[in-house]
């Protein structure tokens, strides 16, 4: 496999981190390729704008979509965007690392989301779900929590957690066509003790060993829907 | 009313800014006094990182949420972050108006919400929820989108709006108390005519018209749930 790891954490001891390392480390010891983007060591810029196309089409009114399509045709995206699009497309598997920050991805890491999953090459189009620009990859959401896991579920006070990540989920990651993997899960991290998170260390090694075959959750697919993308009368 | 604005689009000259405009221009003309918090603008820093504190606790090992609460304590929250708190302190209304990006905020919002909503005022140990740093203020969320209306809801393509907003409606603002009120959307955006924008326009002034009015979404309340957060067995 060739694995990309986008991780985003602000304290480079956390326990966050030490799942990166371990990711790494089990990763390469299985003999597959891996590169890692640490997004606060890389001091990655989140924030979409005029600043990411080297040249504009329109550089009186800025369509980000629409200067993203045209930027990849040219090769006129920011040479930061463009280096981890090629990570991206390189790999065939890829894992997002991070500690939720208000029942998502930390600003750094949604920026990332925003400026690398390009129009033109990810979506656009009908690319997206099953036809989306990514198909053929798979992706592990790997993150920490401070809830403890009764806290999420149906009758819980969130709600399933799978709920609160749908834009991720399935928003993002299935949007582009990508395989999602069942994410893993470090719940109630900042309160545990030392061995408790070695148990989850233990369990994400296991899960990294196997992750080739996992099987992904199920989202939309396009046969479902006509041409405008009405759903189609279900067959009985 | 005191209403804060927080507006995140990179073109001044886009469709949401006019609504952002229009918003300040309508709320003014009934009295209320509005500020304005034009991240783009400001060149607001998303970024969660240990360079929010002035000073802090242990400046060994960052623990984000934790420097917030003792931060807010001494007054050692960064200086741009007690700008926006204090902002958001004296508002009694919020309106968040942004495109949706990959059914979310742009990153440069999340990073306003992650840096701004800090542990020890907006939220922390049993404050949520109903229970929030913030009750008693309400947010009205106001956003543009590509899609089309008939690819949301229960059997569209993408599921049901809410669902896709529910870690910024449930897990962000009703969690810090606010009481939501039901989100205006602007469909479809880059595609349609003048006049069909007009008419989104003068939807949205009407909405701001009577917002003082309106009835916030229901969310979970803490007295439904025991002092583990366990839910109570319901009453039949």
């Amino acid at each position: 496999m060739k694995v990309l790891i986008v991780h985003a954490h602000p304290e480079p001891q956390s326990f966050t981190t030490a799942m990166r390392d371990l990711a790494l480390e089990t990763l390469q010891g299985q003999g597959h390729e891996v590169q890692v983007s640490d997004l606060y060591a890389m001091n990655w810029n989140p924030v979409a704008s005029a600043a990411d196309f080297v040249e504009r089409e329109n550089s009186d009114y800025l369509v980000y979509a629409l200067e993203q399509r045209l930027g990849v045709k040219k090769g006129c995206l920011a040479a930061d965007i463009q280096s981890e699009l090629d990570k991206l497309l390189w790999a065939d598997t890829l894992i997002l690392n991070f500690p939720l920050y208000w029942f998502s991805v930390p600003a750094i890491l949604k920026g990332w989301i925003d400026r690398v999953l390009v129009s033109g090459v990810c979506y656009g189009g009908k690319r997206f779900y099953d036809q989306g620009g990514l198909s053929g990859k798979r992706v592990l959401v790997s993150l920490t929590l401070g809830g403890r896991e009764h806290m999420f579920g149906d009758d819980a006070i969130h709600g399933p957690l799978e709920d609160m990540l749908r834009p991720l989920l399935r928003g993002t990651l299935a949007y582009v066509g990508m395989d999602v993997l069942q994410p893993f899960v470090a719940w109630h991290v900042p309160y545990i003790s030392h061995e408790e998170r070695q148990k989850f260390l233990s369990a994400y090694q296991q899960r990294l060993e196997t992750i080739g075959q996992d099987q992904p959750i199920e989202f939309p697919r396009l046969s479902q829907f006509d041409e405008f993308l009405y759903p189609l009368a279900q067959k009985s």
